[in-house]
């Protein structure tokens, strides 16, 4: 299956994407108390959330933190994702850029040892650093263009030449998008950069962080990415349903601030563009 | 000991690096054949090498092809490393960059967990992303500024204003570095480019890759980085050195192509600026 049929599936099944970055100091100590509070965790979550998300992102920080042990929470989340749930797309949040036969060897960590379906991917070396990650037209690459943190302005924002750096890096990732394998990585924060990026990618699927603890607007995210068939992008949030409650309670709060996100997602996902 | 004396320190003891990309394919069949074939070749190559690099550089991606093994590996690598050469700096080349949370997550990873003393950290993301780095002054961070391959000019030459982006990139790094453990990624390919790069970036050390394998001009990279007391620039080769033979003498050849390189950069050196 490519990966432009498998990640339209899964938008059209839910645009909601769950980030799994699962931080120790904020585990709920009716897990924490656990042997493998972390797995138990996220076996919990993606439990609570499997019928809602068309993607999970774990974010590999915050399983290399933990050395090797992290790594084999890591491959079990992804074998259980894949259990509970075959079609949802799974992105390794991981953001790596090296050079060819480093990018080749990362590509190979994420898709063929982790098993993941997309990985995202820094633009800064160009695209021979990215080309190792879309040569299997069964996998793909989100590749950052605009995030959503403060910093964004420091580089992302310089005029090159009458347009910003973020809008030439989505037009020149969208001429790298030969096998319809390409994505990019836009932040919900700058609603008004946006639409723009959206004009310079064509079709390519948006990977959108930095709703629910970063501030970001769902409404404007949903609007700028709606294809009248369905919204091409995936809607991520991590912390605010990790951690919506830290109580026993949660996986059903998990599930509650999730199906609240989906629903707020496709109620603006109503008004065809 | 704070990072600033560590790096001189290396410096001056010797500024060749040796990158440890222990890529499977191309180990030498004495290695290969054993049970432990990866951990095996590195003891080997830092064995025969201790004593002629001033730094060792890890290329994480290596690592992480072979999942939790691999993670294994590069931490007998770094115990083996210290125990040889406690004076050596140990580079995790990660190329990480992410927002302030996982950043913080990765520094932890690359620090505390692997006890590495420095990372190379892409500079796309911003400040705030490079920051989580620079907290604790005896470990530090070289940001990715120019590359050594085909890509870099996609993006890291672009004219942002009247200046290339890898220039501004070098100044902005130089103001984040009120710690004085900010150092630069700089490829050993692009002369003529070099030269503005250190004058933007004042004293901040450079790390050097692209000599060997990638044919990068030592001589230049030398003077460019030329302090007088030391060359303030760890020259990084990594396959020239690993697989400078692939029979049984592979370590004795790996030490001869160290030392070759070593005298080279000396000789380079020996003309003052």
């Amino acid at each position: 299956m490519t990966f432009q049929f498998r990640c339209e599936r899964a938008l059209i099944r839910s645009p909601l994407c769950v980030g799994l970055d699962p931080d120790e100091a904020l585990l709920p100590p009716a897990v924490r108390s656990g042997a493998d509070a972390l797995l138990q965790f996220n076996l919990a979550i993606v439990d609570a959330t499997c019928d809602l998300a068309g993607a999970y992102k774990p974010n590999l920080a915050f399983y290399e933190v933990h050395g090797t042990r992290g790594f084999e929470v890591l491959e079990a989340t992804i074998r259980h994702i894949r259990s509970r749930q075959p079609d949802a797309l799974i992105i390794a949040d991981a953001k790596r850029g090296d050079i060819g036969n480093t990018s080749k060897a990362y590509a190979a960590a994420m898709f063929h040892k982790l098993g993941c379906d997309a990985v995202t991917v820094n633009p800064y070396m160009g695209r021979d650093s990215v080309e190792p990650y879309l040569e299997d037209d069964s996998k793909g690459a989100f590749v950052v263009c605009l995030t959503s943190n403060r910093g964004s302005s420091d580089f992302q924002w310089l005029d090159c030449g009458g347009r910003p750096l973020y809008e030439i890096v989505a037009g020149q990732v969208s001429s790298w998008n030969t096998r319809g394998n390409c994505g990019l990585v836009v932040g919900a924060t700058q609603p008004e950069r946006r639409a723009a990026i959206r004009k310079a990618a064509g079709r390519m699927p948006f990977l959108v962080p930095g709703v629910g603890a970063q501030g970001g607007d769902v409404e404007t995210s949903v609007r700028i990415n709606n294809d009248g068939a369905f919204v091409n992008a995936f809607i991520n949030a991590s912390r605010s349903i990790l951690y919506a409650s830290r109580e026993e309670d949660f996986a059903e709060a998990a599930r509650a601030a999730a199906a609240e996100l989906l629903a707020r997602i496709r109620g603006a996902g109503t008004h065809r563009p």
